[in-house]
């Protein structure tokens, strides 16, 4: 980085200077004006190596420009791709665990069953961690004020105990990967 | 890209320009060998045009050559970082997984826990096929020549009717996500 800053740094300065010479040269054009001027091939050389100098440096900056354009936007890019990489590994697994979640509302009738289920509920929550350490939030739902952008109604009531524009009861959980929705909460609203 | 290209060739046709009439001003000193050489201000001039020339010319190509560099190198990246971006979730999900089938393993003796197996099985066979689809597989073992990269030998059986070096149980699955070994699969090989 510090060599690059450098290397723009020398270009601007030659730029500037060429522009100071090229206006010198075009102040003495004019008080030759009438005349042809005489030109020697020192002469002719010597603006014919400023014009190429000029482009040289001209062109640099442009690529110079580019190089920096493109680092930023890759840097960008990466930062975005990192942040919600596990999201379609995520999308997959959400139907499962709502199937999860239905079986693990079974109501035992025997000691067997109430084993199983409380193996499964370990197994349930473990993988609800491994989602966690990656950025899934549940979204909140009873209690908040619907928000469309994180809520989907699918029912209305009318309940007196609850504020107009509440979520009342949570019908499938919605879940945000970081600051991005993955899916809304499916709810049930107070007109 | 065809853009740039173009400003490449231009450059190295530049560049060649140059190297010419610098071998042509050390022969001139050379023959002047022993005299003061007489130079003039537009001799001096021109040498020191064209020396800056040269060093911005040279500069541009070291630019493009770094823009390039880390263009093919982040396209490397992002490749590699798409490829595998599950990995750090599969990872987690491992032992889940592994306590899930230990789970399924349970001998039902009621038609209830029956039941229930059987709807985990099928939530089961969702969270594995969710982590084929990010490209997880398992690693193949009983019957498979023992590999050191793959299979993680802690038993040894001596068992005529296998071959040699052959792994004879799975103790616990391995996983590969793509062509990267998640973790290798825990065997019994016949010694």
């Amino acid at each position: 980085m510090k060599h690059e800053d450098q290397i723009n740094q020398q270009t601007e300065e030659e730029v500037s200077n060429l522009d100071t010479e090229s206006d010198d040269s075009v102040e003495f054009e004019a008080e030759n004006s009438g005349f042809e001027p005489e030109v020697t091939a020192e002469e002719a050389r010597i603006a014919e190596l400023e014009k190429q100098l000029e482009e040289s440096s001209q062109r640099l900056l442009r690529v110079q420009a580019d190089y920096d354009n493109f680092r930023r936007r890759t840097r960008e890019e990466q930062a975005a791709s990192l942040k919600y990489k596990s999201m379609s590994l995520i999308e997959q697994l959400l139907p499962a665990l709502d199937n999860f979640e239905r079986a693990l509302q079974f109501e035992s009738d025997n000691e067997q069953t109430a084993n199983l289920l409380s193996g499964m509920s370990m197994v349930y929550r473990q993988i609800q961690e491994a989602c966690k350490n990656e950025g899934l939030e549940q979204i909140d739902t009873i209690g908040q004020t619907f928000d469309p952008n994180l809520h989907q109604a699918v029912m209305q009531v009318e309940d007196e105990s609850f504020e107009k524009n509440t979520v009342v009861e949570e019908l499938q959980k919605g879940y945000r990967l970081k600051d991005r929705v993955v899916r809304p909460a499916m709810v049930k609203v107070n007109a």
